[in-house]
Protein backbone atom coordinates (compact mmCIF):
# COMPACT_ATOMS: atom_id res chain seq x y z
CA UNK A 1 0.00 0.00 0.00
CA UNK A 2 1.12 3.70 -0.16
CA UNK A 3 0.36 6.34 1.69
CA UNK A 4 -1.23 9.82 0.31
CA UNK A 5 -1.14 13.02 2.48
CA UNK A 6 -3.88 15.59 1.32
CA UNK A 7 -4.44 18.97 2.17
CA UNK A 8 -8.01 19.57 1.73
CA UNK A 9 -10.39 23.06 1.99
CA UNK A 10 -14.06 22.98 2.64
CA UNK A 11 -17.04 25.19 3.28
CA UNK A 12 -18.63 23.49 6.42
CA UNK A 13 -21.74 25.07 5.79
CA UNK A 14 -23.47 21.74 4.98
CA UNK A 15 -21.49 19.07 6.48
CA UNK A 16 -22.51 17.71 10.40
CA UNK A 17 -18.35 18.30 10.38
CA UNK A 18 -15.47 16.11 9.33
CA UNK A 19 -16.43 12.67 11.47
CA UNK A 20 -18.72 10.26 9.93
CA UNK A 21 -22.48 10.08 11.76
CA UNK A 22 -24.83 7.90 10.09
CA UNK A 23 -27.11 9.71 7.81
CA UNK A 24 -25.58 12.79 7.92
CA UNK A 25 -23.44 14.47 5.33
CA UNK A 26 -19.65 14.17 6.78
CA UNK A 27 -16.28 15.01 4.98
CA UNK A 28 -14.83 11.87 5.86
CA UNK A 29 -17.60 10.29 4.30
CA UNK A 30 -17.80 12.21 1.29
CA UNK A 31 -13.88 11.96 1.31
CA UNK A 32 -13.78 8.05 1.66
CA UNK A 33 -16.63 8.02 -1.17
CA UNK A 34 -14.48 9.38 -3.79
CA UNK A 35 -11.34 7.87 -2.95
CA UNK A 36 -13.41 4.02 -3.28
CA UNK A 37 -14.41 5.12 -6.44
CA UNK A 38 -10.91 5.35 -7.66
CA UNK A 39 -9.03 2.58 -5.35
CA UNK A 40 -12.20 0.46 -4.28
CA UNK A 41 -9.27 -0.97 -1.68
CA UNK A 42 -8.72 2.61 -0.21
CA UNK A 43 -8.48 3.17 3.53
CA UNK A 44 -11.01 5.29 5.18
CA UNK A 45 -9.74 9.14 5.09
CA UNK A 46 -7.55 9.90 8.60
CA UNK A 47 -8.00 13.68 9.45
CA UNK A 48 -5.43 16.19 11.45
CA UNK A 49 -8.35 17.39 13.10
CA UNK A 50 -11.89 16.83 13.86
CA UNK A 51 -13.69 19.89 12.67
CA UNK A 52 -17.36 20.28 13.89
CA UNK A 53 -20.36 20.69 11.89
CA UNK A 54 -20.33 24.25 10.19
CA UNK A 55 -16.51 24.88 10.78
CA UNK A 56 -14.53 25.81 7.51
CA UNK A 57 -11.33 24.53 6.40
CA UNK A 58 -8.63 26.40 4.79
CA UNK A 59 -6.10 23.51 5.43
CA UNK A 60 -7.02 20.27 6.97
CA UNK A 61 -4.17 17.37 6.43
CA UNK A 62 -5.62 13.99 5.51
CA UNK A 63 -3.94 10.97 5.11
CA UNK A 64 -4.81 7.50 3.34
CA UNK A 65 -3.79 4.23 2.41
CA UNK A 66 -4.11 2.89 -1.32
CA UNK A 67 -2.85 0.09 -3.43
CA UNK A 68 -2.85 2.46 -6.43
CA UNK A 69 0.89 3.92 -7.42
CA UNK A 70 -0.73 7.00 -8.51
CA UNK A 71 1.79 10.31 -8.30
CA UNK A 72 0.21 12.69 -5.61
CA UNK A 73 -0.42 15.73 -8.41
CA UNK A 74 -3.19 12.43 -10.06
CA UNK A 75 -4.70 11.87 -6.72
CA UNK A 76 -5.67 16.39 -6.56
CA UNK A 77 -7.02 15.93 -10.19
CA UNK A 78 -8.93 12.51 -10.00
CA UNK A 79 -10.49 13.62 -6.18
CA UNK A 80 -11.54 16.59 -7.48
CA UNK A 81 -13.32 15.37 -9.92
CA UNK A 82 -15.46 13.59 -7.85
CA UNK A 83 -15.81 15.31 -4.82
CA UNK A 84 -18.57 17.89 -4.62
CA UNK A 85 -18.39 21.88 -4.64
CA UNK A 86 -18.18 22.49 -1.75
CA UNK A 87 -14.86 20.27 -0.64
CA UNK A 88 -11.63 20.19 -2.62
CA UNK A 89 -8.67 18.55 -2.74
CA UNK A 90 -5.42 21.63 -2.83
CA UNK A 91 -2.86 19.60 -2.82
CA UNK A 92 -0.93 15.95 -1.85
CA UNK A 93 1.92 14.29 -1.24
CA UNK A 94 3.21 10.67 -0.74
CA UNK A 95 3.88 9.38 3.10
CA UNK A 96 4.55 6.22 4.72
CA UNK A 97 1.62 3.45 4.68
CA UNK A 98 -0.12 3.99 7.71
CA UNK A 99 1.18 7.59 8.25
CA UNK A 100 -1.71 9.36 10.94
CA UNK A 101 -1.10 13.21 10.43
CA UNK A 102 -3.02 13.38 14.27
CA UNK A 103 0.26 12.17 15.52
CA UNK A 104 2.37 14.72 13.36
CA UNK A 105 0.54 17.73 14.55
CA UNK A 106 2.99 20.40 16.23
CA UNK A 107 0.23 22.97 16.35
CA UNK A 108 -2.77 24.75 14.54
CA UNK A 109 -4.07 28.22 13.32
CA UNK A 110 -7.53 29.07 13.92
CA UNK A 111 -9.11 32.40 12.38
CA UNK A 112 -12.48 33.32 13.74
CA UNK A 113 -14.07 35.94 11.51
CA UNK A 114 -16.54 38.45 13.62
CA UNK A 115 -18.98 40.87 11.12
CA UNK A 116 -19.05 44.46 13.23
CA UNK A 117 -22.51 45.30 12.08
CA UNK A 118 -25.95 45.98 13.62
CA UNK A 119 -27.77 44.55 10.17
CA UNK A 120 -27.97 41.23 8.65
CA UNK A 121 -24.79 41.35 5.83
CA UNK A 122 -25.98 38.31 3.27
CA UNK A 123 -22.67 38.55 2.07
CA UNK A 124 -21.01 37.87 4.62
CA UNK A 125 -23.49 35.83 6.81
CA UNK A 126 -21.81 32.00 6.16
CA UNK A 127 -17.98 32.96 7.36
CA UNK A 128 -18.65 35.09 9.96
CA UNK A 129 -20.89 35.42 13.26
CA UNK A 130 -22.43 39.23 13.51
CA UNK A 131 -21.97 41.25 16.45
CA UNK A 132 -24.79 44.15 16.21
CA UNK A 133 -23.78 44.96 20.17
CA UNK A 134 -21.86 47.72 21.00
CA UNK A 135 -17.86 46.36 21.90
CA UNK A 136 -15.13 47.71 24.22
CA UNK A 137 -12.48 46.83 21.18
CA UNK A 138 -9.67 48.00 23.88
CA UNK A 139 -10.56 45.81 26.51
CA UNK A 140 -11.71 42.66 24.07
CA UNK A 141 -7.79 42.87 23.01
CA UNK A 142 -6.81 43.40 26.70
CA UNK A 143 -8.66 40.57 27.89
CA UNK A 144 -7.67 38.47 24.89
CA UNK A 145 -3.95 38.86 25.04
CA UNK A 146 -4.30 37.21 28.76
CA UNK A 147 -5.08 33.92 26.99
CA UNK A 148 -1.85 33.88 25.47
CA UNK A 149 0.92 31.50 26.79
CA UNK A 150 0.78 28.20 28.92
CA UNK A 151 -2.05 27.63 30.62
CA UNK A 152 -4.96 24.99 32.56
CA UNK A 153 -7.70 25.96 29.48
CA UNK A 154 -10.43 24.03 31.19
CA UNK A 155 -12.47 26.53 31.53
CA UNK A 156 -12.50 26.77 27.73
CA UNK A 157 -13.32 23.81 27.10
CA UNK A 158 -16.58 22.08 26.38
CA UNK A 159 -18.08 19.65 29.56
CA UNK A 160 -18.17 17.12 27.06
CA UNK A 161 -14.58 16.78 27.02
CA UNK A 162 -12.73 14.67 29.18
CA UNK A 163 -9.23 14.41 28.36
CA UNK A 164 -7.25 14.35 31.60
CA UNK A 165 -4.93 17.32 30.96
CA UNK A 166 -6.54 20.84 29.67
CA UNK A 167 -3.35 22.46 29.51
CA UNK A 168 -2.27 24.24 26.28
CA UNK A 169 -0.12 27.02 25.23
CA UNK A 170 -1.52 29.31 23.07
CA UNK A 171 1.21 30.92 21.41
CA UNK A 172 -0.94 33.60 19.53
CA UNK A 173 -3.83 35.70 19.78
CA UNK A 174 -4.35 38.13 17.26
CA UNK A 175 -6.65 40.43 15.95
CA UNK A 176 -7.17 41.66 11.79
CA UNK A 177 -9.14 44.10 10.70
CA UNK A 178 -10.46 43.27 7.37
CA UNK A 179 -13.19 45.32 4.49
CA UNK A 180 -12.46 48.35 6.22
CA UNK A 181 -12.73 47.19 9.53
CA UNK A 182 -16.28 46.05 8.94
CA UNK A 183 -15.12 41.88 9.83
CA UNK A 184 -12.46 41.96 13.03
CA UNK A 185 -10.76 38.77 12.74
CA UNK A 186 -9.01 36.61 15.89
CA UNK A 187 -5.99 34.32 14.68
CA UNK A 188 -5.74 31.89 17.38
CA UNK A 189 -2.24 29.80 17.39
CA UNK A 190 -1.35 26.96 19.68
CA UNK A 191 -0.13 23.84 20.17
CA UNK A 192 -3.20 22.15 20.70
CA UNK A 193 -6.79 22.69 21.41
CA UNK A 194 -9.59 21.70 23.86
CA UNK A 195 -12.72 20.68 22.46
CA UNK A 196 -15.10 23.95 21.45
CA UNK A 197 -11.81 25.91 22.54
CA UNK A 198 -11.38 28.58 20.06
CA UNK A 199 -15.17 29.13 20.05
CA UNK A 200 -15.47 29.54 23.82
CA UNK A 201 -12.39 31.49 23.82
CA UNK A 202 -13.73 34.28 20.89
CA UNK A 203 -17.36 33.85 22.85
CA UNK A 204 -16.06 34.74 26.43
CA UNK A 205 -14.21 37.78 24.74
CA UNK A 206 -17.44 39.02 23.61
CA UNK A 207 -19.45 38.94 26.31
CA UNK A 208 -16.65 41.17 28.02
CA UNK A 209 -16.16 43.06 25.34
CA UNK A 210 -20.10 44.05 25.46
CA UNK A 211 -19.97 44.19 28.95
CA UNK A 212 -22.48 40.50 29.85
CA UNK A 213 -19.53 39.52 31.68
CA UNK A 214 -17.27 41.73 33.69
CA UNK A 215 -13.25 42.60 32.79
CA UNK A 216 -10.97 40.18 34.52
CA UNK A 217 -13.41 37.16 33.37
CA UNK A 218 -10.29 35.11 31.65
CA UNK A 219 -8.34 35.63 34.23
CA UNK A 220 -10.62 34.44 36.79
CA UNK A 221 -12.01 31.42 34.38
CA UNK A 222 -8.14 30.65 34.29
CA UNK A 223 -7.66 30.43 37.68
CA UNK A 224 -10.83 28.67 38.61
CA UNK A 225 -10.86 26.50 35.42
CA UNK A 226 -14.84 26.22 35.22
CA UNK A 227 -16.61 26.20 32.37
CA UNK A 228 -19.46 28.20 33.93
CA UNK A 229 -16.70 31.19 34.79
CA UNK A 230 -16.24 31.35 31.20
CA UNK A 231 -18.65 32.82 28.72
CA UNK A 232 -20.98 31.63 25.33
CA UNK A 233 -19.46 28.89 22.75
CA UNK A 234 -19.58 31.38 19.83
CA UNK A 235 -21.46 29.89 16.35
CA UNK A 236 -19.21 27.38 14.38
CA UNK A 237 -19.68 29.36 11.20
CA UNK A 238 -17.51 31.98 12.24
CA UNK A 239 -14.76 29.65 12.77
CA UNK A 240 -11.56 28.18 10.23
CA UNK A 241 -9.19 26.32 10.38
CA UNK A 242 -6.74 27.96 8.56
CA UNK A 243 -3.62 26.16 8.66
CA UNK A 244 -1.86 23.18 10.73
CA UNK A 245 1.94 22.51 11.23
CA UNK A 246 2.47 18.68 10.01
CA UNK A 247 6.13 17.50 11.20
CA UNK A 248 6.37 14.71 7.98
CA UNK A 249 8.46 11.72 7.68
CA UNK A 250 10.59 13.38 5.62
CA UNK A 251 11.45 15.99 8.25
CA UNK A 252 9.71 18.56 6.05
CA UNK A 253 7.68 21.30 7.73
CA UNK A 254 4.64 21.59 4.98
CA UNK A 255 3.69 19.19 2.81
CA UNK A 256 4.20 21.38 -0.32
CA UNK A 257 4.83 22.12 -3.12
CA UNK A 258 1.96 21.19 -5.20
CA UNK B 1 -48.58 57.50 0.25
CA UNK B 2 -44.82 57.77 1.73
CA UNK B 3 -42.22 57.11 -0.38
CA UNK B 4 -38.94 54.87 0.79
CA UNK B 5 -35.41 54.20 -0.31
CA UNK B 6 -33.89 51.22 0.61
CA UNK B 7 -30.09 49.65 0.58
CA UNK B 8 -30.56 46.35 -0.24
CA UNK B 9 -27.81 43.72 -0.03
CA UNK B 10 -27.86 40.41 -1.18
CA UNK B 11 -25.86 36.98 -1.96
CA UNK B 12 -27.10 36.26 -5.74
CA UNK B 13 -26.59 32.71 -5.76
CA UNK B 14 -30.19 31.21 -5.52
CA UNK B 15 -31.88 34.22 -7.01
CA UNK B 16 -33.35 34.48 -11.03
CA UNK B 17 -31.65 37.95 -10.92
CA UNK B 18 -33.54 41.05 -9.33
CA UNK B 19 -36.48 41.64 -12.15
CA UNK B 20 -39.82 39.56 -11.30
CA UNK B 21 -39.97 35.98 -13.80
CA UNK B 22 -42.19 33.28 -13.23
CA UNK B 23 -42.27 30.97 -11.54
CA UNK B 24 -39.12 31.69 -10.18
CA UNK B 25 -37.31 33.08 -6.91
CA UNK B 26 -36.37 37.06 -7.99
CA UNK B 27 -35.24 40.04 -5.47
CA UNK B 28 -38.18 41.71 -6.23
CA UNK B 29 -40.53 39.77 -5.70
CA UNK B 30 -38.87 38.21 -2.33
CA UNK B 31 -38.80 41.95 -1.36
CA UNK B 32 -42.59 42.69 -2.75
CA UNK B 33 -43.57 39.76 -0.57
CA UNK B 34 -42.15 41.62 2.40
CA UNK B 35 -43.40 44.77 1.92
CA UNK B 36 -46.83 43.37 1.52
CA UNK B 37 -47.40 41.52 4.54
CA UNK B 38 -46.09 44.80 6.07
CA UNK B 39 -48.40 46.97 4.33
CA UNK B 40 -50.88 44.88 1.78
CA UNK B 41 -50.99 48.57 -0.38
CA UNK B 42 -47.23 48.88 -0.55
CA UNK B 43 -46.26 49.28 -4.23
CA UNK B 44 -43.72 46.52 -5.60
CA UNK B 45 -40.12 48.26 -5.14
CA UNK B 46 -38.35 49.97 -8.43
CA UNK B 47 -34.87 48.84 -8.34
CA UNK B 48 -32.09 51.25 -9.41
CA UNK B 49 -30.12 48.53 -11.51
CA UNK B 50 -31.25 45.01 -12.77
CA UNK B 51 -28.68 42.65 -11.51
CA UNK B 52 -28.84 39.29 -13.79
CA UNK B 53 -29.10 35.44 -12.20
CA UNK B 54 -26.21 34.55 -9.58
CA UNK B 55 -24.70 38.72 -9.52
CA UNK B 56 -24.64 39.90 -6.02
CA UNK B 57 -24.83 43.37 -4.49
CA UNK B 58 -23.49 45.44 -1.41
CA UNK B 59 -25.63 47.86 -2.14
CA UNK B 60 -28.64 48.03 -4.38
CA UNK B 61 -30.98 50.86 -4.06
CA UNK B 62 -34.66 50.30 -4.47
CA UNK B 63 -37.61 52.62 -3.89
CA UNK B 64 -41.15 51.59 -2.74
CA UNK B 65 -44.41 53.80 -1.67
CA UNK B 66 -46.44 53.15 1.20
CA UNK B 67 -49.56 54.06 2.89
CA UNK B 68 -47.67 53.50 6.24
CA UNK B 69 -46.47 56.63 8.28
CA UNK B 70 -43.21 54.21 9.57
CA UNK B 71 -39.55 56.18 10.20
CA UNK B 72 -37.14 54.72 7.65
CA UNK B 73 -35.28 52.78 10.84
CA UNK B 74 -38.56 50.95 11.55
CA UNK B 75 -38.38 49.72 7.64
CA UNK B 76 -35.01 48.27 7.98
CA UNK B 77 -36.03 46.16 10.78
CA UNK B 78 -39.10 44.95 10.13
CA UNK B 79 -38.67 44.19 6.27
CA UNK B 80 -34.70 42.45 7.68
CA UNK B 81 -37.82 40.19 9.67
CA UNK B 82 -39.50 38.81 6.52
CA UNK B 83 -36.59 38.91 4.46
CA UNK B 84 -34.68 35.61 4.09
CA UNK B 85 -30.93 35.37 4.90
CA UNK B 86 -29.83 35.85 1.36
CA UNK B 87 -30.88 39.29 1.06
CA UNK B 88 -31.32 42.24 3.56
CA UNK B 89 -32.22 45.72 3.72
CA UNK B 90 -29.12 47.86 4.93
CA UNK B 91 -30.44 50.74 5.22
CA UNK B 92 -33.31 53.40 4.05
CA UNK B 93 -34.77 56.59 3.76
CA UNK B 94 -37.40 59.26 3.06
CA UNK B 95 -38.10 59.97 -0.28
CA UNK B 96 -40.92 61.83 -2.26
CA UNK B 97 -43.44 59.30 -3.12
CA UNK B 98 -43.47 58.05 -6.71
CA UNK B 99 -39.35 58.57 -6.50
CA UNK B 100 -37.92 56.03 -9.32
CA UNK B 101 -34.04 55.77 -8.35
CA UNK B 102 -33.21 54.48 -12.14
CA UNK B 103 -33.54 58.20 -12.76
CA UNK B 104 -31.58 59.32 -10.36
CA UNK B 105 -28.54 56.94 -10.69
CA UNK B 106 -25.26 59.42 -12.10
CA UNK B 107 -23.04 56.28 -11.87
CA UNK B 108 -22.28 52.75 -10.12
CA UNK B 109 -19.12 51.30 -9.55
CA UNK B 110 -19.21 46.84 -9.85
CA UNK B 111 -16.21 45.01 -8.91
CA UNK B 112 -15.04 41.57 -10.17
CA UNK B 113 -13.88 39.06 -8.34
CA UNK B 114 -11.01 36.40 -10.25
CA UNK B 115 -9.51 33.54 -7.84
CA UNK B 116 -6.14 32.82 -9.33
CA UNK B 117 -5.53 29.04 -8.59
CA UNK B 118 -5.10 26.20 -10.71
CA UNK B 119 -7.06 24.05 -8.15
CA UNK B 120 -10.61 24.62 -7.13
CA UNK B 121 -11.60 26.17 -3.24
CA UNK B 122 -15.13 25.70 -1.67
CA UNK B 123 -14.18 28.84 0.22
CA UNK B 124 -13.90 31.25 -2.89
CA UNK B 125 -16.22 29.53 -5.44
CA UNK B 126 -19.47 31.50 -4.81
CA UNK B 127 -17.83 34.70 -4.99
CA UNK B 128 -14.99 34.63 -7.84
CA UNK B 129 -14.53 33.47 -11.05
CA UNK B 130 -11.51 30.75 -10.70
CA UNK B 131 -8.77 30.96 -13.27
CA UNK B 132 -6.70 27.82 -13.54
CA UNK B 133 -4.59 29.51 -16.51
CA UNK B 134 -1.63 31.31 -16.51
CA UNK B 135 -1.91 35.00 -17.26
CA UNK B 136 0.21 37.71 -18.49
CA UNK B 137 -0.55 40.12 -15.51
CA UNK B 138 1.03 43.38 -17.24
CA UNK B 139 -0.60 42.90 -20.30
CA UNK B 140 -3.67 42.38 -19.18
CA UNK B 141 -3.28 45.55 -17.02
CA UNK B 142 -2.32 48.00 -19.96
CA UNK B 143 -5.51 46.30 -22.10
CA UNK B 144 -7.87 47.26 -19.62
CA UNK B 145 -6.54 51.15 -19.14
CA UNK B 146 -7.32 51.49 -22.86
CA UNK B 147 -10.94 50.80 -21.46
CA UNK B 148 -11.25 54.02 -19.64
CA UNK B 149 -12.49 57.04 -20.61
CA UNK B 150 -15.13 57.69 -23.44
CA UNK B 151 -16.15 54.92 -25.90
CA UNK B 152 -18.79 53.38 -27.74
CA UNK B 153 -18.78 50.16 -26.23
CA UNK B 154 -20.88 48.36 -28.78
CA UNK B 155 -18.67 45.41 -28.81
CA UNK B 156 -18.97 45.10 -24.64
CA UNK B 157 -22.18 44.28 -25.02
CA UNK B 158 -24.76 41.46 -25.14
CA UNK B 159 -26.44 41.17 -28.49
CA UNK B 160 -29.57 41.23 -26.65
CA UNK B 161 -29.03 45.02 -25.79
CA UNK B 162 -30.79 47.35 -28.32
CA UNK B 163 -30.37 50.44 -27.16
CA UNK B 164 -29.69 52.84 -29.34
CA UNK B 165 -26.72 54.46 -27.80
CA UNK B 166 -23.77 51.86 -26.69
CA UNK B 167 -21.50 55.47 -25.92
CA UNK B 168 -20.61 55.21 -22.38
CA UNK B 169 -17.36 56.44 -19.64
CA UNK B 170 -15.73 54.89 -17.98
CA UNK B 171 -14.06 56.31 -14.95
CA UNK B 172 -12.18 53.88 -13.17
CA UNK B 173 -10.75 50.69 -14.27
CA UNK B 174 -8.30 49.23 -11.72
CA UNK B 175 -6.97 46.18 -9.92
CA UNK B 176 -7.04 45.00 -6.06
CA UNK B 177 -4.77 42.33 -4.58
CA UNK B 178 -6.75 40.65 -2.32
CA UNK B 179 -6.21 37.54 0.18
CA UNK B 180 -2.42 37.47 -0.22
CA UNK B 181 -2.28 38.10 -4.16
CA UNK B 182 -4.73 34.75 -4.56
CA UNK B 183 -7.42 37.06 -5.56
CA UNK B 184 -7.08 39.56 -7.85
CA UNK B 185 -10.66 42.26 -7.91
CA UNK B 186 -11.39 44.11 -11.05
CA UNK B 187 -13.18 47.41 -9.87
CA UNK B 188 -14.78 49.36 -12.47
CA UNK B 189 -16.83 52.57 -12.04
CA UNK B 190 -18.56 54.10 -15.10
CA UNK B 191 -21.73 56.37 -15.78
CA UNK B 192 -24.09 53.70 -16.92
CA UNK B 193 -23.45 50.42 -18.13
CA UNK B 194 -24.28 48.39 -21.08
CA UNK B 195 -26.01 44.60 -20.86
CA UNK B 196 -23.50 42.45 -20.11
CA UNK B 197 -20.73 45.03 -19.73
CA UNK B 198 -18.29 44.33 -16.94
CA UNK B 199 -18.79 40.48 -17.66
CA UNK B 200 -17.59 41.20 -21.26
CA UNK B 201 -15.02 43.18 -20.49
CA UNK B 202 -13.30 40.86 -17.75
CA UNK B 203 -13.84 38.12 -19.99
CA UNK B 204 -12.02 39.72 -23.08
CA UNK B 205 -9.30 41.13 -20.42
CA UNK B 206 -8.77 37.08 -19.27
CA UNK B 207 -8.91 35.55 -22.84
CA UNK B 208 -6.06 38.56 -24.14
CA UNK B 209 -4.35 37.41 -20.94
CA UNK B 210 -4.09 33.95 -21.31
CA UNK B 211 -3.30 34.28 -24.77
CA UNK B 212 -6.74 32.66 -26.42
CA UNK B 213 -7.28 36.98 -27.83
CA UNK B 214 -4.11 39.22 -29.11
CA UNK B 215 -3.19 42.02 -27.65
CA UNK B 216 -4.51 44.92 -29.33
CA UNK B 217 -8.39 43.01 -29.23
CA UNK B 218 -9.00 46.02 -27.21
CA UNK B 219 -8.54 48.41 -29.07
CA UNK B 220 -9.67 46.46 -32.43
CA UNK B 221 -13.09 46.06 -30.53
CA UNK B 222 -13.79 49.61 -29.21
CA UNK B 223 -13.12 50.35 -32.76
CA UNK B 224 -15.01 47.73 -34.91
CA UNK B 225 -17.89 47.69 -31.99
CA UNK B 226 -18.62 44.15 -32.64
CA UNK B 227 -19.37 41.60 -30.33
CA UNK B 228 -17.66 38.99 -32.20
CA UNK B 229 -14.27 41.16 -31.67
CA UNK B 230 -14.43 41.15 -27.77
CA UNK B 231 -13.98 38.13 -25.82
CA UNK B 232 -15.61 35.13 -23.25
CA UNK B 233 -18.79 36.76 -21.19
CA UNK B 234 -16.97 36.12 -17.63
CA UNK B 235 -19.83 34.50 -15.50
CA UNK B 236 -22.07 36.29 -13.05
CA UNK B 237 -20.81 34.88 -9.93
CA UNK B 238 -17.74 36.41 -9.97
CA UNK B 239 -19.51 39.92 -9.91
CA UNK B 240 -21.04 42.50 -7.23
CA UNK B 241 -22.67 45.70 -7.46
CA UNK B 242 -20.65 47.12 -5.13
CA UNK B 243 -22.17 51.15 -5.12
CA UNK B 244 -24.74 53.09 -6.84
CA UNK B 245 -24.28 57.17 -6.50
CA UNK B 246 -27.43 58.53 -6.54
CA UNK B 247 -28.65 62.09 -7.08
CA UNK B 248 -31.09 62.07 -4.04
CA UNK B 249 -34.31 64.58 -4.51
CA UNK B 250 -32.73 66.72 -1.40
CA UNK B 251 -29.73 66.75 -3.04
CA UNK B 252 -28.09 64.74 -0.87
CA UNK B 253 -25.07 62.34 -2.60
CA UNK B 254 -25.48 59.25 -0.49
CA UNK B 255 -28.80 57.87 1.45
CA UNK B 256 -27.35 57.57 4.90
CA UNK B 257 -26.70 57.30 7.36
CA UNK B 258 -28.49 54.88 9.13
Amino acid sequence: MYGILLKLAYDGTEFCGWAAQKNRRSIQDTLAGAIRTLDPRGTSPRATSRTDAGVHAEAQFVAFDTALHIPPRGWVLALNQHLPDDVSVRSARAVPAGFNPRFANRGKRYHYDLLLDRVRDPLERLRAWRIGWQLDLPLLRSEAALLQGTHDFGAFRSVRDVRPSSVRTMRRIEFEEQNRGRVLRVVVEGNSFLYNMVRIMVGTLIDVGRGKLPPGTVTRALAERDRRVAGTTAPAHGLTLEWIDLLLPDGAAEPWPL
